[in-house]
């Protein structure tokens, strides 16, 4: 919070005016001093986590409208903290953007963060601005907080857990792929790319009742993140491709590409472990079993009563296209 | 805490061995899961500041090492937990690498980071890795904590305060003065720009005492800081140029220019106002009585008899250079 170029000081007097001081009360002190304070609820600890999105590599500007880049920006942060199955308090960006960017293009692209940010009941608490010697990068911080010990890790799987997915996959690689091939992709059509929702109540929830054993959330795709939970729990796992839910996109509604669902990233989903049962609906949102935790370290993946080796091999985001 | 491009695993399991999971007691889980988790001190609430280190506008790689830039995008985090009165309990550091970049670059930076954060006990305990389209990007993140309702603020000053700051002044302005010019400089002559300290023990010991009625480090320079202070106090201040503590560097130890002093940026020392009496040295450091605070809402500058208006101009970086 310092190093603010004059040029940018009518754009934080901006963000200060629609987030005021005022948001939950986990904030005693927002935009405006070295340091933003914050209050935690009695009993919780805090979460932390930190998201670039930088222009060329997680949007485009001929892709993305500013009110999309916005709201994904912030839903990277928020997915983070649905992730561990904690509660969002504040959310702080900073924004370093290239000299000639219009300050509608600045004005929009905050309509998306605060959008999304009020939904959720995050203040904008702080960040930092310069001018950037390149696209637009922002990094998103979100902290959250959790009761003490109770945060959902990556690393609590065990054997014969069953695998859990919230919602469906591949809907924001099946939009990428489209917009490479030079069409367009409507917000409505693509909802999952273009208006990803954060799971913060499911992870709330989960984590309330104790039901997830581990939990993650699916921004680099299924098989890397998956691979994620394997690793940290020093367990293996077995997917059914015929019980991953797929993504339904364009006006058809058409189911997406196994491989769009397997690998593709940034649907903001959350992929869990669990001892017991889990309800098909938590919070208005689809939970579907894919598979079960296994011995060993491998990655199975069975489809049409075959069984083969299902890499980790998530969407690298726009890089090398 | 996701999209880690793949090139860079070795580079985040290369923070993650040399930082592990130790660190200081605050921190529950580090880097390896969706969200760092964190435990205050009792009594505590959160302090948290965000700060970018982009190449081109903070720093130039033919002008600063990679150690170098390491410390200073450190140091702009612990220098704002410094100006609460904080203390620091994790650093986040969000980083996006060009491609031709050189693993020895990374590792040679992320020496001069965790040097810093092993001075002041502080784990590195997450962040976000990226290729970068154009130069190095950093953000640091830096979470303190403080005792309840004790953080230093920028809107504590009243009329009658003395005004104070540590160490000297442009010492940073002056490295930077000399190598535009083509000159080279050495961190041993111009530590205060390459090597400097972030005051988090003044700052400290200042909250602890009840000394400072508010407080801010000089991070955009003198007059640009202490303005901040002026508008959220709602007050006017006097300075005496005579007063100011002029850093020394060079071979000769010759002072800065009285311009640098008043609106170089980078100097990472605390200016605060007081009540009372503070002594000539704190934790070390030279702490020097510069002016008071009066009504209105101008700053003047008082030199040589001569009474003027100080503007607030203070340094901006590279940009435009």
């Amino acid at each position: 919070m310092a190093g603010v170029p004059l040029s940018e000081k009518s754009l934080i007097e901006g963000v200060r005016r629609s987030v005021g001081r005022a948001g939950r009360s986990a904030l005693r002190l927002g935009i405006g001093d070295d340091c933003a304070v914050l209050r935690l609820p009695m009993g919780h600890e805090a979460l932390i986590t930190t998201d670039f999105s930088l222009e060329g590599v997680h949007f485009r500007r001929n892709w993305h409208g500013p009110e999309v880049v916005g709201h994904r920006c912030l839903t990277r942060g928020l997915s983070d903290i649905a992730a561990m199955g904690g509660e969002p308090l504040a959310a702080f960006l900073s924004l370093a953007l290239p000299a000639k960017l219009s300050q509608k293009w600045v004005h929009r692209f905050l309509d998306g963060l605060l959008g999304l940010a009020k939904q959720f009941g995050v203040p904008l608490a702080g960040g930092d601005t310069a001018r950037s010697p390149g696209g637009i990068l922002a990094d998103i911080v979100v902290m959250g907080s959790v009761p003490k010990g109770r945060a959902v890790l990556r690393s609590g799987a065990r054997v014969g857990d069953a695998i859990y997915v919230t919602g469906s996959l591949g809907g924001s690689a099946a939009a990428i792929d489209r917009l490479r091939t030079g069409k367009r992709a409507s917000a409505r059509d693509y909802s999952q790319h273009f208006r990803p929702t954060p799971r913060v109540e499911v992870g709330r929830f989960l984590r309330d009742r104790g039901w997830a054993s581990a939990m993650i959330d699916v921004s680099d795709g299924l098989s890397t993140d998956l691979a994620h939970i394997c690793e940290e729990s020093g367990v293996g796992a077995e997917v059914e491709a015929g019980l991953i839910p797929l993504a339904a996109v364009g006006k058809q509604r058409r189911s997406v590409d196994l491989d769009d669902a397997l690998h593709g990233g940034d649907d903001y989903e959350l992929l869990f472990t669990s001892r017991g049962r889990v309800p098909a609906t938590i919070a208005g949102v689809a939970v579907t079993k894919i598979g079960r935790v296994v011995r060993g370290r491998k990655m199975l993946l069975l489809r049409a009563g075959r069984r083969s080796e299902l890499k980790a091999r998530g969407w690298q985001h726009f890089r090398g296209s």
